[in-house]
């Protein structure tokens, strides 16, 4: 087997067998995959609906402290199926290799994918493997799609946002992105900052288990702000937050004052935003405080009939401001 | 609108949200998309397994006669469902796009994906699109990944390959990749040589309703000789083709004769091989001639007990070779 991946490991030949047989199959073992048919064939748990999403990492850098783009793949396509109240199940995992790029380097980030599918409860099951000429991608691009299962009963749709309802956020704000940035600008050499990529589908069930969840996302590109602007324009509602409330650590705080960004658009990879019931809200907190990606839980504000869809932030000095959407040049290759 | 891709289209904020809203949902609009969840909640039929495939779609250059990069990301991930005897249904479609890129040929290419999907009978029901700067990657790749259902009853495997079932192909061999190969080479003046890139599902299908069919695969990547070689590893068999009744166009034969490639390794995109029993080949052959992507099926050999599973190629001279899998070095992002 050769150190680097050359051209030939893409072509579809002897090469790209060696490779998918000799590397790529010791770190997802799964009978769907070692068939090598072009697709899987799954069985479909009964009265279910799928759920089915995708997602393409271009993470720079791909190793970062707290996870890499293996994992980063795993656990964010596991994400956004398990905000959807679904059981995510069944993954594939497709490369893009640059030319050039060390083996050795493309066994840790699957190891250490193959390590998150276990933990996350998924099984990879169908996967491909291309590569482009040195200089025309950065290293390697891996696109993970994911299908879950749910019941029909649970519907989760930001049109069923309501008047009065809580915002509660399930972890500090913006590790991830904060973690990425200050490795991309040589500031985390105490490491004090790491990623929080994480697989939500255990907080997502237990929120659901209690009732009263109207809509969850996981906060990635974008951050809080966006994901509380995508739930506004959705839902015609403002929505309140209050920046005392905001769980954000103080390595976050810290990174923030030095460059000069605001932590509602760093991205997280292991939080969610829930819009809860009133009712419901004091239970789920506690609940989500009870796991333990979910122990800086908050409720962060509430949501009102305002004159427009915005969201509003409450600063430490009383007075509001109005937080849009990230509007550009601070964040690429995030996740 | 700008013209060219930004970095900021490419962190989920404002630009992100003008590019999915103003462009990409213009092609796709499934009204699963259109809710923007990070995944689709989609119908299950019932009695059904689920089949589930990925691939990242890189090739070069991005517009080809007889097709480009949106037309065959749908139709490649449409075909990987289809010979595995399901009806696809829906498609994720996520973008890798560079930095620079013309939003005008992004949006042919969407335009194209659109046309294909509606002729595949597929709907694009979620995407993801990330940016990377100038030189991180070639323009655009693409990764489609499918769901489809099948009904239980029909077992599709290299393993019920049996000594003397029939091999046949259903289209001109390698239509594909010599276009593509000729395109790079600016070979293709006169242009007679197109793609083949098509919709499969119809052509499985009829075949499937005969019966007798042990197991289909789209011949892409690696060609003929690729997939005869894996099915002789999963069987143990030895396959004979006898290149007298190999279906190749001309124009293939003498792009082939030029550049010194054999034909069984270029890839085809609307082509299957079908491993079927004896019984059935004749009127399986006269059923792929009656649809208009199999006109030119033929039979092209057989299946025996050997010394060993390999390929062997009866020539025009009635010597026999044997064909080996591509060992490398010719054919880069031919998908």
């Amino acid at each position: 087997m050769k150190k680097t991946i050359l051209l030939s490991h893409g072509e579809g030949g002897i090469r790209t067998h060696e490779l998918i047989e000799q590397v790529i199959l010791k770190y997802f073992p799964s009978k769907f995959l070692s068939d090598l048919n072009d697709a899987a064939l799954l069985p479909v748990p009964a009265d279910s609906m799928l759920v089915f999403t995708t997602d393409n990492h271009v993470v720079d850098p791909i190793f970062f402290p707290g996870g890499d783009i293996g994992k980063l793949a795993i656990y964010g396509t596991i994400n956004d199926l398990a905000v959807c109240g679904a059981t995510p199940l069944y993954l594939s995992f497709s490369l893009i290799l640059e030319e050039g790029f060390q083996i050795a380097e493309l066994e840790k980030i699957l190891a250490s994918a193959q390590k998150a599918a276990a933990q996350g409860c998924v099984e990879v099951v169908t996967g491909d493997t291309k590569v482009v000429p040195r200089g025309m991608a950065d290293k390697i691009y891996i696109n993970t799609s994911g299908v879950g299962f749910k019941s029909h009963q649970k519907n989760l749709h930001p049109d069923l946002i309501q008047e009065g309802d809580v915002i509660l956020f399930s972890g500090p704000i913006g590790q991830h992105g904060a973690a990425i940035m200050a490795e991309r600008l040589n500031l985390n050499q105490d490491q004090a900052l790491s990623s929080d990529v994480a697989p939500l589908t255990e907080l997502c069930q237990a929120a659901l288990n209690i009732g009263g969840v109207r809509v969850m996302r996981d906060a990635t590109r974008g951050g809080l702000a966006t994901v509380l602007n995508e739930f506004a324009r959705n839902s015609g509602m403002t929505f309140f937050i209050d920046e005392m409330a905001l769980p954000i650590s103080s390595a976050v705080r810290n990174l923030c004052e030095i460059i000069g960004v605001e932590p509602y658009y760093l991205a997280n990879e292991g939080a969610a935003v829930l819009i809860v019931s009133p009712d419901s809200a004091a239970e789920i907190e506690t609940i989500l405080r009870e796991n333990k990606l979910g122990k800086d839980a908050a409720i962060i504000g509430v949501v009102q009939k305002g004159d427009r869809p915005e969201v509003r932030l409450k600063t430490s000095l009383g007075t509001h401001r109005i937080i849009t959407m990230l509007a550009g040049g601070q964040f690429p290759r995030i996740c």
